[in-house]
């Protein structure tokens, strides 16, 4: 591959990298004098660590002087490279802290993701960080807006970083960048990725014939999986240019395309009726400030008899987004917990039949991501480079992290037509 | 049975019958002179009919003449005995109705379900009585508050009624006044009422020796029915005086007198620490505003992996109760909307894991009690009058054509902590 096509790919991934040297001073040329370790470094830490509720993490200064509050045999230790770095992380954690590990001024020494559990573990106390936790919230990280022009902006950051740096770490079958079902937990990433993509036509009850319109598609992969195994008729709604090519050729390539329509539009211009309506891993990009609008979409979508789906990652309780993620890897992302879902569906007399929350099957997909990008770095570092590679381990890890502790949850929701009364006597044929 | 037994059973029951006579003028011997049909109560019927949407009923008036505003054979034709009747009903329909028609002022010929929902369909379409609505949400009848006193008062009011009343139409197996599970649309109520009892338990993962507590616990047949087969300790809490008494002289008779504690009190009083939180039926009568408090309460009484169900009639967008039902039947009641359920849980961190509508299982389960009511008909109206039998045929007639036309909804709601990561990894155990 000559060194043109090198270029165009790493182009791509600019909204990434750029920012982390030329914005904000996380450069690891801009690393401040280390100089000697002074009792208000000492003091921070421990204000620090005793406000996470005294986890079982140590701070290492760049001395080599260790700081810990908990007696036990630290989980993991933050080694910190110089004192602009141990400054910027205790004022805004959530935020630097991924810049500064990305650039490696901070580093993990011990499992990255125990460390992320224990400090998530201890934002997730409202008895700590009060203040630093209400500064991110309401001043420092406003999440970005969702109009259609930055809907387009902000997937596209993320979704067209390029095929092939997904194809590196996702499943093979199927390439479902979203939560897969493991109702056996030994399954592989690809078992478990066609369960989930079963799960979620059982619960839509798709049969023969039925027109199915999915609103936000990713490469495609559950829209093919409906046309060949329930032999339905799918329109799917994307707006990331990448992902449509992608999922275009896959399905002319399996013989699909007669069955299958992949449409490069916003879930808002959706038109024409359906029998299902089925959305996985949008509604996080969705924000809920236009949760109105997706209630009409589906209000003029949907059959007087039609089934729907929506899958998201969500919260127990409304918080913003991590604000390194908001910033760095999902622009414009907003997990909403149920009660902030509530008016996609109360808005016209939808009425929820089921939902399920599928949060450590979130996790454990993701250790099979990280995984098999640990088993790629290589070659993930000679496409982008050395920060990016860090900087999407941090994510994957810290990902990991908020669904073991609880921080994320992931809810899939059924929901038919108020008036509808075909329903089955019970949930039982989703476990035959 | 001497007359003083009787007159006592009578007693009971005043807060229905009294205030039909005395209190709004329903008396049938407040009936007007019904005179000469006028052109304009056949404007006026028509009127009424279009704002229903112009469904397959009829109005027939004191002269035998009939109006109706859909050309196809009526399902069900309103018989109404005089004008002030007809005034009466067209200016706040939900609430008036429902007292002429116990005192049969106004008569249903025809099936009394199927002219139920044919109004409730007009009722929820959002284009109809606007008008006659809004007055009734804003205006004209406002819900009791629930204060302790209260509480008490509105619950006296319903299930104090007697046990001998309950036992001539629910079920025999564990006198349940709540949805039934009927996984088989075939079962008898007395099976489909275990059933529930099993898919709650199943729900809650209950293992013996667990601490249950339960929250408005009816007539005590989930406890007894949780301890006999689960093996597990439970405090179950009620307001209703009677329906204790029977609770402990049951639990007594069957030998779990030492593994379940009957309690006369308020859900807010709950004190103790529990492996499983268990509601059934009762937040219908907590009302949005206490929500908090019952939050709280779940907060306070929950181990770190305790599990938690909430069964409840709900709605799919928020309104008020049926007025006449809240008034005669009902005081105090309120379903909410999972939207309004939610600060339930996300107020101290719990996490939402699975909800199930079971809409249609309570309309399958009134058809059974009020086939039941109706062959102890003749005992009922000993035990009452017959005001009362026409009241009460009424609401049951009434709340099967809600669930059926989807203006109710049947939650169960289950939730556990959100750092507790014992969670089962399919729902395929309620199944087995």
């Amino acid at each position: 591959m000559g060194a043109d096509d090198k270029e165009t790919r790493k182009t791509r991934v600019t909204p990434l990298r750029v920012p982390l040297v030329a914005d904000g001073g996380y450069s690891p040329s801009l690393v401040s004098e280390p100089g000697r370790v002074l009792a208000a470094d000492r003091w921070l830490a421990r204000k620090f660590l005793a406000a996470l509720g005294n986890p079982r993490l140590a701070i290492v200064f760049w001395s080599g002087e260790e700081v810990r509050t908990c007696a036990d045999r630290p989980v993991a230790r933050a080694v910190v490279r110089d004192r602009g770095a141990l400054y910027r992380m205790l004022t805004n954690p959530v935020l630097h802290f991924g810049d500064l590990y990305s650039v490696k001024r901070i580093d993990i020494e011990g499992d990255l993701v125990q460390f992320l559990e224990a400090t998530y573990r201890g934002f997730d106390n409202p008895g700590h960080l009060k203040l630093i936790k209400k500064l991110q919230d309401k001043v420092l990280n406003r999440p970005r807006a969702n109009t259609l022009t930055d809907s387009r902006a902000n997937i596209q950051h993320h979704y067209d970083l390029g095929n092939e740096f997904y194809e590196l770490w996702l499943d093979t079958e199927a390439m479902q960048y979203t939560c897969a079902y493991f109702p056996n937990p030994s399954m592989t990433i690809e078992q478990a990725q066609v369960a989930k993509l079963d799960h979620v036509c059982r619960k839509l009850q798709l049969k023969p014939g039925d027109r199915v319109v999915e609103a936000g598609c990713g490469w495609g992969g559950l829209a093919r999986h409906m046309a060949r195994h329930y032999g339905v008729m799918v329109r799917a709604f994307n707006i990331s240019h990448q992902q449509i090519l992608y999922a275009r050729a896959k399905a002319k390539a399996q013989g699909l395309a007669d069955r299958v329509e992949y449409v490069e539009d916003d879930y808002r211009n959706i038109s024409g009726e359906y029998d299902a309506f089925v959305s996985i891993g949008m509604l996080e990009h969705v924000g809920p400030s236009h949760y109105r609008a997706l209630a009409d979409v589906i209000q003029r979508a949907l059959t007087p008899t039609g089934r729907g789906l929506i899958h998201t990652i969500g919260r127990n309780r409304p918080a913003r987004m991590n604000a390194w993620i908001e910033k760095r890897i999902f622009p414009g992302g907003h997990p909403p917990t149920l009660g902030e879902m509530m008016p996609i569906f109360e808005t016209h007399n939808f009425s929820v039949l089921d939902v399920e929350n599928l949060r450590l099957h979130y996790a454990k997909t993701l250790e099979h991501w990280l995984a098999r990008f640990d088993r790629n770095v290589g070659k993930i570092e000679e496409m982008y480079d050395h920060y990016f590679v860090r900087a999407w381990r941090l994510y994957l890890a810290g990902s990991i992290a908020a669904f073991n502790v609880g921080s994320l949850q992931l809810f899939q929701v059924v929901f038919a037509r108020g008036t509808d009364n075909n329903l089955p006597w019970s949930r039982e044929h989703l476990y035959k």
